[in-house]
Formats: structure tokens, C-alpha cells, sequence
């Protein structure tokens, strides 16, 4: 295996995900990872040998963290952007993970070219949040990472059922503001939502994020998870933020 | 007036509702109303002179609460068992609030029969929690109360929407276990979801209950308060718990 630096082109960065020693290419001048990657990450809970699907996976930060974080699942990212699928096919390399996981450069609207329906046991997104009319973000490859340009919800979820097998699962974070849009499209595709688990900044200020699992053809009743407060009131990260980034040790008392 | 005593009949109890001397009729044995309705009291937000309708009214706690906490507004109470509608009634009287609340003895899937469509500004409701299916409680008063043998909440719902004016509101509180459910009737009878507070019991713990606001023709977005917890680690009542008692100033440290 060739050192790291030297899956790098001008302009990237190298950041150390934490993880087993995995590492991550990314362009500080385009659209980067954040907490809601990791977040998702933690909250999808693969089967063992499953096979999983990250559609919108951009520089392949989930498909990574999920092969970290299970041995044994094979994972499909899937991204519409050439020059990000590229960046995580690099990633992917570089971690030396091509045997467990794949990036298709496909727009996720026409996977039916490329794929079998039902033929995932997990489906995993960190969609864009904001909706197509709002203000867009000059630069291209961050526009279409945060906001509905090249996928809308609607069409996420129609494409997320269609991959899924019955009884499978789809992982998704998304913004509060979301979620009545999501609990009816859910319903429409027989993505019933099963569990929820609300994401906050502090613990007395209104959630940011909400993660939530749907179960292709469940039975409808949504249950909660506590909520997932990052920050403690003096600033610093909660123990449940920091098991997300696999550091319980650290935040033991 | 005759004393608050004249007002009760064998077996019922007079409780105290901690504000401006409103008190309540309640059997012991029968459905008492519980922190549900106090939190619902308090999330609702009539405007000065609403028409104000509470579906399940139950003693009629809901509306003798509003009629406390808005001094301008007409609340009509829909309850559909006698002895409750009659106790409501009772309770009515003896706090003097004749001009300002009307009980009405109905069943809610007939208000046809006596209301006009959209002659409402605010609807409230503290539903039953369970599905008709499960386990009923033998003494049929509580069963009522508790699950939806009388009115299922897609039969709520829908005459919610034809009691409202358009942008009218719809204060809720149900189990976060019904969240889907109460969000896809809300989008197929027009009653967006705009407001959402999840409610625990103690800030680490799952959320027990969800107040909504949903609102008649609104446009799609679901904003969250920040979460109203019930308790102290030390299991004494929280400042925002007590405020929905009106108690601000004992929580003051």
C-alpha cells in the first residue's frame, strides 16, 4: 500500500475519522462532513452480513464510518457528483475497504438502471436538508449536498422503498421541520416510521436534528429513543456525543 | 351563591385547581383528570375572544382551565357521557362561569347535528391514548376516557377540521407512539402540524407525551419548542413544569 498523502490531489485535506485508523479525503473548499454523518453512523444498526446502501453519500464518509463500526456489513454509496464519487472511491481505497465497499456514480432517481428492487436489508441518508427554493449556495458541489436540486424527499423515499426489501430499514437524519413531510411520504411508500430519537445542541433548546428509523411494510407505532444532547451547559461534549465518535473511554467520569 | 359544597353529590370530590379559585367536581372512582390536561391548558394559545372548542371535555377541566388562563374567551366543552357532561355542568356553575362555558352532552362524530361548519377559531382535545383493541379498563367511564371506543382519532380529526375556521388551530396532546398517525390525518384533512413539544418525564428519558399545534390550511413547516420536563434529577418539579400550574414564582431560585 502506497502512505496515505499519496491518494491526495492539490487542494485536499486528510482527516483522521477516528475510527480503526480510517481516514477521509475531502476538499476544504466544497461541501464537508459533519456531526449528522457521524450521528447516523452510530444510530444505523446493520445486521450482521447485511447489505447496506448510503444514497447521497458524497465524499463516502457514512459508507466508512459503517464499515468501521460493522466487520461484516458491504456497503454501496451512491453519489451523483463525479468529482466527489471520484474523492470517495479514493478514500475508499486508501482505507484499503474495496472489498466491502463500492461507490456508484449514479443519480439516485435513475437506480433502476443499475440495481435489483428489494435488494437491500439497509438503507442509510443524510440527505439535503433545505428545500430547492431557498437561497443556494454559490458553489455548486455544496448547493446540491444541502439543498433538494438533484433529489427531492419525495423521490428519496420512493427510491429508498424500492430498494429496500420487506421488512428492511431505512436510516435517516433530517431537520424537525421535516418531519410531518417525512411521516406522510413514509406512510405513502410503506416506510412506516419505528423509531425516533430528537437531537439537541443543549438539553433545554429545541431540537436541531431528528434521527429516525422506518421499517418497509411495519406495523405503525413510533417509539422514542431518549434525547441525543451534545453539548453539557459549560460547552464541552456530552458521553453520548462522544460514543458517537467511539470515545466512551474518554468521557467516563 | 350557594357554598362550593352544595354543588357535590355523593361520592365526588372537590379538588382545588390553583387558579383564581377555580376548583373541580371529580369522582374518585371514576376518570380524573390528570397532568395532561393542565400541560394542554397551558400550551393553548387563544387569541382575545376566540371561540374555543373542547372535543372529550371529560369534568370539563380543559375549559374551566382556558377560562382561567383567557379572560376573553367562549369555550363550549363536548362531552359524550352523561354523568361527566353533567359533573362538567355542576362544576361550571359553582365556579360561576355560565356566560363563558357551555357543556354539551354529544357525541362528537354527530356535531353536525348542532354546530355550524368552521364557526370555531380554536379546537383542544386530550383524546383517549389507546387504540380501541387493547385491553379496556372495566369500569366504562375510564374506558372511554382512556381508549378509542367512542371516537377514534381519524373521527377527531376529521371533525376538527370541519369545526375550524381557516387558520384555525388545534391544540393536541397525545403518546409520541401516535406521532405518524396524527401527522398523516393532520395532511389529509388539512390540519398542518406548526408547533411540536415533546414532554419527559425526567431530560435522559424517552419522551411519554407530544403537544401539537396544527393549524387549518397551514403551510408545511413544524417548528419545536424547546422539551417540557416534569421533573429535577432530585424528582422535585422543574420552573416549566410548575409554570403550567401558574406557580412561576415558588420555582424562582
Amino acid at each position: 500500500m502506497p502512505p496515505f498523502q499519496d491518494y491526495l490531489q492539490p487542494g485536499e485535506r486528510l482527516d483522521d475519522l477516528q475510527l480503526n485508523g480510517l481516514h477521509l479525503i475531502q476538499d476544504p473548499e466544497g461541501f464537508c462532513f459533519g456531526v449528522d454523518a457521524v450521528l447516523l453512523s452510530h444510530f444505523a444498526r446493520p445486521k450482521r452480513n447485511a447489505r447496506v446502501i448510503d444514497l447521497g453519500t458524497g465524499t463516502g464518509v457514512i459508507p466508512l464510518l459503517l464499515a468501521g463500526k460493522n466487520p461484516h456489513c458491504h456497503i454501496t454509496g451512491v453519489e451523483i457528483q463525479p468529482t466527489q464519487a471520484e474523492r470517495a472511491r479514493r478514500s475508499v481505497a486508501m482505507n484499503r475497504l474495496n472489498e466491502r465497499i463500492q461507490i456508484l456514480n449514479h443519480d439516485i432517481r435513475h437506480l433502476q438502471e443499475v440495481l435489483a428492487p428489494a435488494s437491500f436489508q439497509v438503507v442509510t441518508s443524510n440527505p439535503p436538508y433545505l428545500p430547492p427554493g431557498s437561497l443556494t449556495n454559490p458553489r455548486e458541489e455544496k448547493a446540491i449536498a444541502r439543498h433538494e436540486i438533484t433529489l427531492t424527499l419525495q423521490e428519496l423515499m420512493a427510491q429508498t422503498a424500492w430498494l429496500l426489501e420487506p421488512g428492511g430499514q431505512f436510516y435517516l437524519i433530517h431537520r424537525p421541520q421535516r418531519l410531518a413531510d417525512i411521516m406522510v411520504l413514509g406512510r405513502q411508500y410503506r416506510l412506516e416510521p419505528k423509531w425516533m430519537q430528537m437531537v439537541h445542541s443543549h438539553s433545554h433548546k429545541a431540537p436541531t436534528m431528528v434521527l429516525l428509523q422506518l421499517t418497509k411494510n411495519g406495523r405503525p407505532e413510533l417509539k422514542s429513543h431518549p434525547p441525543l444532547i451534545i453539548y453539557h451547559p459549560d460547552g464541552t461534549y456530552t458521553p453520548q456525543l462522544l460514543a458517537c465518535y467511539g470515545k466512551e473511554k474518554e468521557a467516563a467520569p
